[in-house]
């Protein structure tokens, strides 16, 4: 017989939470027993897993108990607090938040990226964040063939990324507006509806947000290229939940659309979604719900006096690829 | 007394047109006499100019007698079709579609960035595409402190660049989106309530769209610029009427956030707003109907090793800046 786990989620209500433990049903994950962990408030409701009802319990110190894999999505702080307490009953911590990502001893991991860091984690693996995830899925595969020199990105981030009350927002906003009533953001720091916002988490003395250098410095860490180069525009507009980028891509070698077309029809987590002439292309309303990253309007960059480059567009699930999918990858690798 | 003229506006009941009255009307142009042309369609109904009802006229040959400027908003086949009898006329078509924009005798002007241009027209002069115009008021400044070399450009653009059928397409979609009603995308190939659609105007053999090509033909033709390298993505969002743009640029000589906010700050049709403590930073919201370009999130691009690169974040309004602000413009050179 299989193997069968204790799994904990701890932050079962998010957005994120809620996505995990459908995603541990969907994917037939070998569940012994499941532990749905949130605040005192979400304690004594119940959720749906394999048709049963699981009643939610309070997290407490004492809760990691028997538990082989925690997955970890109610923010960084919670992490934090309670990183010792799970690794020190004996489980693996994955946790979706950026507290662990740039910590040495801890791998950062997606999967179809570098599924090889898992062996050297002590307790604790990172999920990285929802562009860097969705972005390497498709850039990976063409790094190991060519050798990714530098990115020059632009995101196009949906409403999930600031988790259900963000979605939530972008809905009764939309609403109000259309009927002429006054709005307050709450969830964003500007009206999100009809507009866009260059700004996702908290700026930084050089000007770029948090958002933005996070893919730089994962992207780093988990393609193991302390060289490489990035920039990264990240904009939240008025999509739903799938985030889109896109990417302008620099080799060290000549690449051709055709070869990376090849490249990425061949490697896992990726669906080639390319055929312009047929209005076919990566678009968010179609990676919704997806496990796939859609990579489309793959075409030599004219900006370059050689064929180093590449551009190209990229949608995926923000909650699933971004956040719990990959999360409860990272598990069945364990 | 100040000379006065006789203006035509070609495609008055259009989402351009109709602002192009407004502008006339807004910064004070000299108008003697008006004349409103449009289908046989709209003939008859009446638009307000200056508080008075004037009537429009169904556009035939005979409509361009004692013009003496003719703004075109009607698409590039009726501009083409017009063309002759508006120059035999004696009248100078300002014209808002792509018919000649690339043409050698054609000059391709925003006022504020080649206006030396207008001197060799020979009756018609183009209007530039409107992420063109949005770009290139914010880079043209730089450009001529510095030297552009090269530029990756990804657009966030609204709904209004497909004409007022895209504006009131985003909004019927979104309340049928919210209603959970069937949606019947026309105006766009696809749904855009809540996603996006990396796709303007029609793909070439390139793998790019036309719309894509425009920026980097029409900048180079703009800046005197052959050599210019550019490449861009352009993606419609659900945004309602003003275009962002996130740019990435690179110049001949080193330049500092510093230095081009200072540039900026005296570039005319531009207003800095780069202020990210306060959560100042461009948004469509803000932009509409202004006439100024708005530029920020400007920062060193840490994605090189020198400092010839800067990102920066405009948005403008795509109706004006992007099309009946700057034909007005225009007819002010003149």
């Amino acid at each position: 017989m299989a193997k069968e786990f204790t799994v904990a989620v701890a932050g079962a209500t998010g957005a994120v939470g809620v996505e995990m433990v459908k995603t541990l049903e969907k994917r037939n994950f070998p569940v012994k027993n499941l532990k749905l962990l949130a605040s005192a408030r979400s304690a004594g409701k119940t959720m749906k897993f394999k048709g049963e009802d699981v009643v939610i319990e309070e997290m407490t110190e004492n809760s990691f108990k028997g538990v082989d894999i925690a997955l970890f999505s109610a923010g960084g702080d919670i992490s934090k607090a309670y990183r010792k307490c799970v690794v020190d009953a004996g489980a693996v911590m994955i946790d979706n938040s950026s507290a662990f990502r740039m910590e040495d001893d801890v791998p950062l991991i997606v999967p179809e990226v570098n599924p090889e860091d898992i062996k050297w984690h002590k307790g604790v693996i990172a999920n990285p964040n929802c562009t860097t995830a969705i972005m390497l899925v498709a850039v990976a595969p063409l790094h190991r063939a060519k050798g990714l020199k530098r990115v020059v990105a632009s995101t196009y981030q949906a409403a999930s990324g600031a988790g259900a009350k963000g979605m939530a927002e972008l809905i009764e906003q939309t609403r109000q507006i259309l009927n002429g009533e006054p709005i307050e953001p709450k969830a964003f720091a500007h009206r999100i509806a009809f507009s866009l916002i260059p700004h996702i988490d908290s700026f930084m003395p050089n000007g770029y947000t948090k958002e933005e250098l996070k893919m730089l410095n994962e992207s780093r860490k988990m393609l193991h290229l302390p060289e490489l180069l990035l920039t990264c525009t990240s904009v939240r507009i008025p999509a739903m939940r799938a985030h889109s980028e896109s990417l302008n891509l620099e080799f060290e070698n000549e690449i051709t659309p055709e070869e990376a077309r090849a490249i990425l029809e061949a490697a896992p987590g990726v669906t080639v979604v390319d055929d312009p002439e047929k209005k076919l292309y990566p678009m968010p309303v179609d990676a919704t719900e997806k496990y796939d990253v859609l990579a489309g309007r793959i075409r030599q960059d004219i900006s370059r006096n050689d064929k180093r480059g590449l551009d190209i567009f990229v949608s995926g699930d923000q909650l699933l690829k971004g956040a719990a999918l990959n999360a409860v990858q990272i598990a069945e690798l364990l």
